[in-house]
């Protein structure tokens, strides 16, 4: 890679994160801000590149994330699974050619079920390519919606989505149990006792009973967002079934990657930790030296 | 029992239904309206049970539900399962003697779990004391907090509570899948096709996948509500481990009744729809003759 150096933007609905390579493909500087989705109309997009450009320098720019969705700048479609960074490079959407451009995400579907990621594609296949996972591997990518993703020779072969993180942020700030969960969630023996609970797979039940167990003076109410995100993660992690000694790699801040680490081992698997971001510069360079 | 009759009220947090009973306890009137605790602040009460007797008569009067939680008017305690009319009766709450009453709750604890009811109570040993069901039945109140009881020899000898209808609620009005859930929900194929899924037990990934069926064009947006009631009260009903052939009598109104049996049939068991107002009409009749 030579030349001018280029932009990345991780655009998604809350936030954003902007990257500076120089021509090299080194990274110069990031920045985070909360111009997401959510705030930005589809008309706001070209302003909003220019302001960055104004600022970081008038490169070539390539984005990924809910920015390519039918509610973003541009629907810049999705490639089926399995996918390679080749395979995203090839189908990549060019708002202005060869100076703004869009990356795909990424489909899976097999007999009824059907899913979709976009933005969590570029970590996952960097993670691949720069060796920070083996050529097959199981990742996982918790937040709102959490990507449980199969690597298979370098390709993400499949993938499942998860409403764990949409379903906590409910239950924490909205029902019947959100005046109980203003507590802190951390991986310690609240957590445990969640994750403990989520064995019965009785989620609908279980979340009920964690109201009762502080009106009965059984829980302190300081540990209920605890417990309960002990209970949610756990059966997330159940659900993917994973086996004894299964190693998972975890693309997540530090606080999620305890959590998951944490609800994984307690399932029998292994967990290892990654640097989201790390994973991301992987991929987006790699990707960017493909369109050039 | 003789006298002047009584009022009966279910007073809950969204709604309130007014029973008039006449001196043989014959039911003579009802009304539902939606005064219900979200909208009475405590100290209202007095004013609102003042202009129901000057509507429909200066009698006594029997109030369960959410009127006696810690949130209502007079915070009328548990009776610990297992519990009888009688209990209920024994630790009925008096506001003013001889005149106005509330029934208490009933709570269950075993091993860790607890778990808490407040007027449903009413209904089941209603229904049991009036022969609706055996003196041994499991009873299924599908609701915002679906509860799942055991009754033995007539009394309330376990319980489970659900939050299967808050969940559908915030599916339904907020979040990712909200935009999509704004078709009717029916026992019909979509439905089906939720129950059939929900056997996965994963719910977290299948309700994801719900919205990018819609997206695929895999599924007409107007069946989304209907399939997520499907995958949800499917789960509601595997969590509860009904075996083969076994009778549950399910207390609803007619469509939540369809979609409970529906999803009690599908796994295995046999479901009998029951009135639930004649068998709160039953218990409250029976605790009113009791606490004379």
């Amino acid at each position: 890679m030579t030349g001018e150096g280029f932009l990345a933007i991780d655009w998604g609905t809350s936030n954003r994160r902007i990257y500076l390579f120089d021509g090299v493909g080194t990274l110069r500087a990031t920045e985070r801000d909360d111009r997401g989705l959510s705030v930005v109309s589809r008309e706001a997009f070209p302003l909003e590149v220019a302001e960055i450009r104004a600022r970081l320098g008038d490169l070539p720019m390539l984005c990924a994330g809910m920015v390519g969705s039918a509610s973003g700048w541009v629907d810049a479609s999705y490639c089926p699974c399995p996918a390679a960074l080749e395979d995203l490079a090839e189908a990549i959407s060019w708002v202005e050619p060869g100076r703004t451009a869009i990356v795909p995400g990424v489909s899976f579907e097999k007999d009824s079920r059907s899913d979709l990621m976009r933005g969590e594609e570029v970590q996952l296949l960097g993670a691949a390519a720069e060796g920070l996972v083996s050529r097959d591997a199981l990742l996982c990518q918790p937040g709102t919606h959490c990507k449980w993703a199969c690597i298979t020779n370098g390709r993400i072969d499949s993938f499942r989505t998860t409403m764990t993180g949409e379903l906590f942020g409910y239950l924490k700030h909205h029902g019947v149990l959100a005046e109980y969960m203003t507590g802190e969630v951390a991986s310690g023996e609240a957590f445990h006792r969640g994750l403990a609970q989520s064995s019965s797979r009785s989620l609908l039940g279980d979340l009920f009973c964690a109201r009762v167990a502080v009106l009965q003076g059984k829980r302190d109410i300081s540990d209920t967002a605890a417990y309960v995100s002990g209970l949610l993660i756990g059966n997330d992690v159940l659900e993917q079934e994973i086996g004894a000694g299964n190693l998972v790699h975890v693309l997540a801040d530090p606080l999620l990657g305890d959590l998951y680490g944490a609800a994984i081992g307690a399932a029998g698997g292994e967990a290892v930790l990654l640097d989201s971001e790390d994973a991301f510069v992987a991929g987006i360079t790699r990707l960017w030296a493909l369109v050039q």
